[in-house]
C-alpha cells in the first residue's frame, strides 16, 4: 500500500483552522475514491519538547501509487485538493510514502 | 489513539541506511511494547514534484499519549531510540500525533 502524507504547518488562526476542517475539509476528503483507510489528527508535540514542525497530519491510503494518483485526479479528489488552498494558512506538505 | 511519527531526513548514505533499518532498527522498534500497529516505508515524492522533506517515514501506534511515553521510556524504548543516534546521518524528527 502507499499513503498521502498531508502536514499541515501552524495556520495562522488554529481555531478557524479546525473548524474548517472538520466542518468542510474532512468531508470532502471522505469523498475521495479507493481510500482504504484515513487518520486525521492534531500534533502533540515532539519527543525532544521542540517546536513540531506541523501543526496537523493527515493520511490517506491505497492499494498503490496508480489508484493514489487516479484518486486524487478525480472530481472529488481535486475538490479537497482545491480546498486546502483555503485554509492551510501555514501551508501543506503533500507526500506519498511506502506503507 | 496517538501515534509517533518519526520522520527521517534524506541519509548521506541511503542504502546503508536501507540496510541498517532493516537488519537491525526495525527488529528494535518492534520488540517496544505496547505497540498496536507499526508502519514503516520510504516517502516516494511529493504531490507537486518538490523535492520530499524526508527519505523515510515511520510510525508507531499507542493507545493513548501516557502509553507511548512509558513504552518509549521502557529499556525496549531506549535501545530503538539510542539507535536512531547510530544510522539517522539526515536526522530525524520525532513527533506525536492523534490518531
Amino acid at each position: 500500500m502507499v499513503k498521502l502524507v498531508v502536514a499541515y504547518g501552524q495556520p495562522a488562526d488554529p481555531d478557524a483552522f479546525d473548524r474548517h476542517y472538520a466542518e468542510t475539509h474532512r468531508p470532502l476528503a471522505q469523498k475521495i475514491p479507493n481510500v482504504r483507510r484515513f487518520e486525521a489528527g492534531r500534533v502533540l508535540g515532539t519527543a525532544d519538547g521542540s517546536a513540531a514542525p506541523y501543526y496537523y497530519i493527515a493520511e490517506l491510503w491505497f492499494d498503490d501509487a496508480e489508484e493514489l494518483q487516479a484518486s486524487m485526479q478525480s472530481p472529488e479528489g481535486q475538490a479537497a485538493g482545491e480546498d486546502v488552498g483555503t485554509f492551510a494558512t501555514g501551508g501543506a506538505t503533500l507526500m506519498i510514502a511506502e506503507a
